[in-house]
């Protein structure tokens, strides 16, 4: 029997540890991912979009550094799970679906509820960067919604 | 029936929509959260936790800006579900355990996988801040082991 019983205790013990793809600290070098534009269909005038990391699982975070244009703004969306903005330079603005427009600076911490209908952006004629943090849940981190228009962002 | 049923429906509609806490964006401007200094059971030389975000659920992540004055370094430890270090400034140093000193630069994206055992801190003549994010499950986002010697460090 001690062979059947050695088996399922290593059975047992495989079972309850947990298994990661990942084991080695990975670096990944400023300079090593190419900049994106912002796509047309959720944006509004020039966003450059530099990656920064990919939710690795089990780790559901991932990050982007968002530079807006002056006058450039995300369209309306929501995020399943919420958002944290840390900005990092220029004049930005943010909002909320019924809110009024606010506006942010380097070192102001935004956090958007999930579910929260929201854009964020640059002010009209300063340009703004920030780093975007968001939570993937069942593949899904953010929902977008239609754009910002002139009126709502308050050109 | 009618009623009933509605009530039904009702009660089921409720039981499926997620109900969060918050619903309001809030922007947390920078100056507001006082500085920290880096406490010397988990620190060796002088260090400063600037707060960003703490965890509120659902989200799982925080946030803090970490600045190791030169030749400062956390205590070996260890993150449940990992953490992702995201380098401003200065000139720093990361090590899992049993792995070469990696030297890190501004722009740089460390991420660190769940349970792996390191080090981050300070190059030894130059400081180095950096953004670390981490995701908190069952209370904890963290597990402190010993300090980093010496020799370990590469003085």
């Amino acid at each position: 029997m001690k062979p059947l019983i050695a088996t399922a205790a290593s059975l047992l013990a495989l079972a309850s540890a947990p298994v990661y793809a990942e084991e080695t600290i990975t670096i990944t070098p400023a300079g090593s991912q190419p900049s994106n534009k912002g796509p047309d269909q959720y944006f509004t005038g020039s966003v450059r979009v530099d990656p920064l990391f990919p939710a690795t699982p089990p780790s559901r975070m991932s990050g982007g550094l968002v530079t807006f244009e002056p006058g450039a703004r995300a369209a309306w969306h929501t995020h399943p799970v919420g958002q944290v903005l840390i900005v990092t330079a220029g004049v930005g603005r943010v909002q909320q679906w019924g809110g009024p427009v606010q506006e942010i600076r380097p070192g102001d911490v935004v956090r958007i509820p999930p579910g929260v209908k929201h854009w964020h952006g640059a002010a009209p004629t300063t340009a703004m960067t920030h780093v975007a943090l968001q939570e993937t849940v069942d593949g899904r981190n953010v929902d977008w919604l239609e754009k910002v228009s002139n009126e709502q962002y308050g050109k």
